[in-house]
């Protein structure tokens, strides 16, 4: 049986058709490219992408149509758009794709995310997600266990994404502080103000803009030559805010930030929390991986203090996107926080233990499973296969820097080895290296990046995100979250800026 | 080449070792374990499941040991894990499972998933996302358009689920109402209040507590008999609360509600919003879909006048879960309201317009894929197959209400035509058929459905779910949105609850 035979129609599979053959011949021709993209995905060889603009992808490209119709297509031409997708996408396992702190394409953790699909169930309750919310637990529990909380103390969930993970933080942190926000609302509080370095991820500001707080009462802390928070820049922070009439309530610190990969100081930073008596948020979306690794989970000490920790198991331990947990580390406050007691979804007069029933305890009410890749990845290489993993991305990050260092026509940001897999560089093409550093160069550089990129994407040979930041122009910034990288592709993409910069 | 062979682990798979062959051979076998179970799911004769207490599976059950290890576990093991999680999960493709109004396995919507988790990339930028942004354009504007608004004027996002949906709404109409509280937050405002009604969905409460307006500033209006929010209610509340000194900025309204499967009148809320110059949302997370029916469109007459609409394709669409759209009439608020310019992400200097980059518009950073699954859907049925799937289950809703009518055990909440697919009922137990209307027979009648339910659940048979509602003690709400659910599975339920709870 083919499906590619003309006619055959969505409806002629299961369940509209008693049609095992041909629905299991059509799910197996789907796998099929599937296998054929992913075998291409991890060839060097093969280009990250073909890249079109939008206006060629809204026209339509050689048969890819990507306009609705009224009427179904055959299963041969979803076949053949199946192919196009992902034939007009970017290969984000590829080796030499370098662009997000997510990347890569882990095996076990792809079937993961293909069983789940084809579970297709809800996280809510324990009643139709029973095998997945115990996961749940079990992955929350062994998390609090890392971070260095006692089980039976901490409580978690699963959210879409470090930006919403963050917003439970502050959530739960305001509604600690003043329980009355949830029916009175903002209007009974005072102005509450919350602090986060000036390296910090924008969702803490984003978070303060949705929670009726705002912005201007997200105070940014100063950070040192690296990108730290300066403990006693928040301090003098704080002080300055209760002299003006506001009200601290929260700091979040930052463990792994986005462009330098920094760590705040947790410990001193929690020796302010104490003292002011403030709620201590750790955004360690990208860091928190590195509590994993006996070699370098150092760099986060201080993060058990912390009352909750942001930890996206989707960028540095290599979990397919959406992967992120906020873990609380007082038992029963994210209940009290969204709690609604919904009577058709949470009955209290189940069969079962209701503490299983997840769904009061978030800001959703559907909820996608994200538990079972990662489980099943936990499975597949144990805690110690996450630890040789990402210790070999720190130890490429650092082969990176020294190959880097000792090229006349790079500059690295910091002159210092690097803090985590994150390495910052500027590229010089030979006219700029002679022009004195000023305003003059540095309007130069700022289009180097940007040139370098564009022309990268439209070969589709590697890619690399950049970005200014503070009085720095465009740099770019390498990242290593790929377990398809090696060092072979570390020199290709350093030879392949030269190449494509040298006469910009 | 077999997995199966002893010692084969992740480390021997793509990308550590270049083994094509043994990682094709994996995913292959994962996919026909997903095959089988496919199949199982599509079977009536198949249990919908197999239940456990939480406490079983968290102690192991038959070898299937849910713990996570430092060390890994061969390839072979994974597959029984896969096995064994989808043996104790719960088919929610089932014929017979009625339990959520997501339900249902479609298979091409599952192998747009598997593509989906395949290209394991980020919604935030066109630069590693150029098929999916552009596929999510053209879905909105299909949703405009279907909604009834002129497509240039029109923006909106996929996200994770309607509760957010909904916050977003409620967020982008307090940010145009009250700019300043991006910067500023909730106390530069003076006390405002939103309504929807008393059968309106818990995410409007939940979002009112997220967002720092409080619960209490919530005012629930009053329905009909039938569910429905009484426009002159409405009115009423809207005055009482400017006598309060509260300043009413929003009405939430919903069309086809999580119980009763009702509709409020929408061109009669339209006129009050217009009078008073209150925003319009639609939760429409359910009823939705039912736009793309000819036959009952109209039941959404004056959706076209709201200013923000929810709409879940993982619903009545049967699109996989997670699938949910926020639509705002207005073009730019959204992005207003949420846009914060992280440089890292949202460089103005690409090669390509970025106004396909989406990221500045969430209240995620990262956002998962969560448009192909729906778009390779509408090309598999077209808008017109979609229809006819939506007229199948309304006719199953009016055949179902018929044959409860003619049984005296059963007793229909609303002795009318169902509005929707949700259909209302009780089941008298003969014993309790004699039992005068009251409070003995209540306090009796509360207890059958979840004694029914439970032993439903015990035995696998199939799956509804129950709720009390106001005055009314315990019912079963039958709905319809499974595609592979035929009459016969709905005589057999009716059976299933008479047989379960004769002699109760």
């Amino acid at each position: 049986m083919d499906v590619k035979e003309c006619g055959y129609s969505l409806a002629n599979l299961l369940p509209f058709k008693d049609s095992k053959d041909l629905t299991k011949c059509f799910l197996l021709q789907v796998a099929n490219i599937l296998l054929h993209y992913i075998k291409k995905t991890f060839d060097v060889k093969t280009k990250i992408l073909d890249f079109h603009h939008p206006h060629q992808l809204l026209e339509g490209l050689d048969g890819f149509n990507l306009e609705l119709s009224d009427h179904p297509e055959s299963l041969e031409q979803l076949l053949v758009d199946c192919t196009d997708t992902l034939k007009y996408g970017v290969k984000t396992g590829h080796p030499r794709f370098f662009n997000q702190l997510s990347s890569g394409l882990d095996v076990v953790g792809l079937a993961g995310e293909w069983l789940t699909a084809t579970a297709n169930t809800n996280m809510f309750t324990y009643e139709i997600a029973p095998v997945f919310t115990v996961m749940e637990t079990i992955l929350l529990k062994k998390m609090y266990e890392i971070i260095g909380w006692g089980e039976t103390e901490a409580d978690g969930i699963f959210a879409p994404g470090g930006s919403i993970s963050n917003l439970y933080g502050i959530l739960v942190a305001r509604y600690k502080q003043y329980p009355e926000i949830k029916r009175q609302g903002m209007t009974v509080l005072p102005c509450i103000v919350l602090f986060v370095s000036e390296q910090g991820h924008y969702s803490v500001k984003k978070a303060a803009a949705i929670l009726g707080i705002g912005t201007d009462n997200v105070i940014e802390v100063k950070c040192d030559e690296r990108g730290r928070m300066i403990p006693a820049e928040l301090e003098k922070n704080i002080l300055e805010a209760k002299r003006k009439g506001q009200t601290p309530f929260c700091v979040v610190a930052t463990a792994g930030s986005t462009v330098f990969g920094a760590f705040d100081p947790l410990h001193a930073i929690a020796d302010i929390c104490e003292t002011h008596r403030l709620w201590m948020h750790v955004d360690a979306a990208w860091g928190g991986g590195l509590l994993l690794s006996r070699n370098y989970s150092s760099k986060l000490n201080g993060i058990e203090r912390a009352n909750s920790v942001t930890w996206n198991p989707h960028k540095l331990m290599g979990v397919p996107l959406q992967c992120s947990a906020i873990l609380i580390r007082e038992k029963g406050l994210l209940e009290a926080c969204n709690q609604m007691r919904a009577g058709y979804l949470f009955q209290p007069d189940k069969l079962y233990n209701v503490d299983f029933d997840t769904g009061d305890k978030t800001i959703q009410c559907g909820r996608h499973v994200d538990v079972f890749k990662l489980w099943l990845m936990w499975k597949a290489k144990g805690t110690c296969g996450f630890e040789a993993q990402i210790d070999r991305y720190m130890e490429l990050a650092k082969y990176f820097y020294k190959v880097l260092k000792k090229k006349d026509n790079f500059k690295l940001v910091f002159d210092a080895e690097p803090e985590f897999t994150n390495v910052c560089f500027w590229y010089f093409p030979p006219r700029l290296k002679h022009i004195p550093k000023g305003c003059e160069r540095d309007q130069e550089l700022q289009k180097i990046a940007p040139k370098i990129k564009a022309q990268m994407i439209e070969e589709g040979t590697a890619m690399i995100s950049y970005q200014p930041c503070g009085d720095k122009v465009n740099f770019f910034r390498m990242v290593f979250s790929n377990p398809a990288t090696r060092r072979a592709d570390v020199d290709y993409l350093i030879d392949e800026i030269e190449r494509l910069g040298k006469d910009l």
